[in-house]
């Protein structure tokens, strides 16, 4: 069966193309317009590179698509954005690439933004030695501005669910070998789905404005995991000047996770879950978690050096694993 | 001398590094916000990739990055930008890559931006086999929409200046062999400063506004010429659906630009010269290029299949030439 490849269809064809994926009114211009009525934006951008982020083997083009979208997407919400206006996306694709998987990967960018929000305001592509998909997006700021720097010594901290599948997905679609270990089979898939297609909850925002008692409490200390929930803690607490304590037996786990040194490593490093971690009063935490019994109490900020402690000693050489890091 | 490079320094030093060529109320958190007052936005993002678009050998970094942003920035004065609000950076960089190389790139950013108005809102940076920045500029809409489907049978087609220099510039700096012909130093001059450090002209806009008589027209087909001049008015006509007939006699060329088909090529074809081209009614097109002399009458648009006419039969050959593309 002949592929049909970039090369063949030529750079102009292929931008008429990759625009039929966008609304129709969205015509192709050098620039995207965005109507606004007195909102204050949120822009954000996430870049998923061939090798570094992804392989051919590790995830299909349509996931890779959905979950360029995602990664943006949980971006705006750890920023309290309450409504996606929509992305533009930049493909750098080696000259080879498969028509089909550059289709592939635009239905699963239209895809998740089907579920999440948001239309293609626009984009460019250009030619490289290896797959680059970089999608801006554009939200609207809600009234509660979450941001890294407003945890407050005494908040607790929380996160809207279980990590480390995503990193497990990654290494079983790596053909890595568990061989110590027989893994459960609801295990196996669900890590595999937590990294081929994960999910964001865009109730986080409505449920956080619903719960609160106090109306002069405006910023909330927050990110997301993506670079992993170690990561994402030691972000929090270096933007707001306070240490956090964990309490390690609080952490929220899937019922079929391993125990071990390895697995927790996996739990605290792995990266690419996409959950919130965020912090807030006492009794605003207690009423959001009774709410979404997703969310889940994991510690709490305290003065101190910006840091990360373990209640539980003997956690403590966790510490010592090196963050998420690329370079 | 140790040349410090990225490996050593880790990404979470980086990412501080980068932050300080940002204004200090912008923090770093998982958005950039943008504040808006009713206004409509325009949002455009381009790429620059190593190997495609630049190497080491004909742009260094500091110029690089004010190119990174002009070219952004022309095409939000291409769609009737009328205030630059700012950017966010994506790089993605080989870890071998030199910090120097990056201090260089961000001080070249900053240069553009102090010029032509706009703030780094934000941005990331990944690990890459090759260097790519990518950049995402947001502009406020002015009053009027300059589009690419805004051309009518009947408009002058205008340009803002010469072609051809940043594709001479280009082949200069990549040690062509010129041989065959003795170039001026004025013109190699002007040449590799044009590729190098393309500028733009910010009140091309004002002056769009100011020669208007009839408040009633409020679009006007308007593209910049980064992928050449032939592939703007191609753009123009077609997003338009009108033909284009140019007078060849009328294009405005550097007086020590060669004669010959050669030249005539690397002048329609070259690219990345970010000069805007444009199309008016005919009185609006006199008055507009009297108060800016730069700004050249070269055609005008009629009814018909979208495509492009020379008035000189001569010159038609020309148009056998593809058009600069990357595929």
């Amino acid at each position: 069966m002949h592929k049909e490849i970039l090369e063949d269809i030529g750079e102009k064809e292929l931008i008429n193309r990759l625009e039929k994926f966008m609304p129709k009114n969205q015509a192709s211009d050098d620039c995207a317009l965005i109507k606004t009525q007195k909102d204050n934006l949120l822009i954000n951008n996430d870049s998923l590179i061939e090798n570094v982020h992804f392989n051919d083997i590790t995830i299909c083009a349509r996931d890779l698509g959905w979950k360029a979208v995602v990664s943006n997407i949980s971006d705006l919400l750890s920023s309290g954005s309450k409504k996606n206006i929509g992305i533009t996306i930049s493909l750098i694709l080696p000259a080879k690439t498969e028509w089909v998987w550059v289709e592939e990967l635009y239905t699963g960018i239209n895809k998740a933004l089907k579920e999440y929000g948001g239309i293609i305001l626009g984009g460019d592509c250009s030619v490289g030695n290896e797959k680059i998909i970089s999608i801006t997006a554009i939200g609207i700021q809600g009234e509660l501005e979450l941001r890294r720097s407003a945890c407050k010594p005494g908040d607790l901290i929380l996160t809207t669910g279980i990590h480390g599948l995503s990193k497990l997905g990654f290494m079983l679609q790596s053909k890595f070998n568990f061989d110590d270990i027989t893994l459960s089979q609801a295990l196996i898939n669900k890590s595999i789905e937590h990294f081929c297609r994960p999910k964001v909850n865009p109730n986080f925002l409505k449920n956080l404005v619903k719960t609160r008692s106090n109306k002069k409490i405006t910023r909330i200390g927050c990110t997301d995991s993506s670079d992993g929930l170690f990561q994402a803690i030691q972000d929090l607490a270096i933007a707001s000047n306070c240490k956090a304590i964990i309490d390690y037996t609080k952490i929220p786990k899937d019922k079929n996770w391993p125990i071990g040194d390895k697995w927790d490593k996996y739990y605290f490093f792995g990266g690419e879950d996409y959950e919130l971690v965020f912090s807030l009063p006492k009794n605003w935490a207690k009423k959001l978690s009774k709410l979404d019994r997703n969310i889940k109490e994991i510690g709490f900020f305290t003065k101190g050096e910006p840091s990360i402690e373990f209640k539980d000693n003997e956690k403590k050489s966790l510490l010592n694993n090196a963050p998420f890091k690329h370079f």
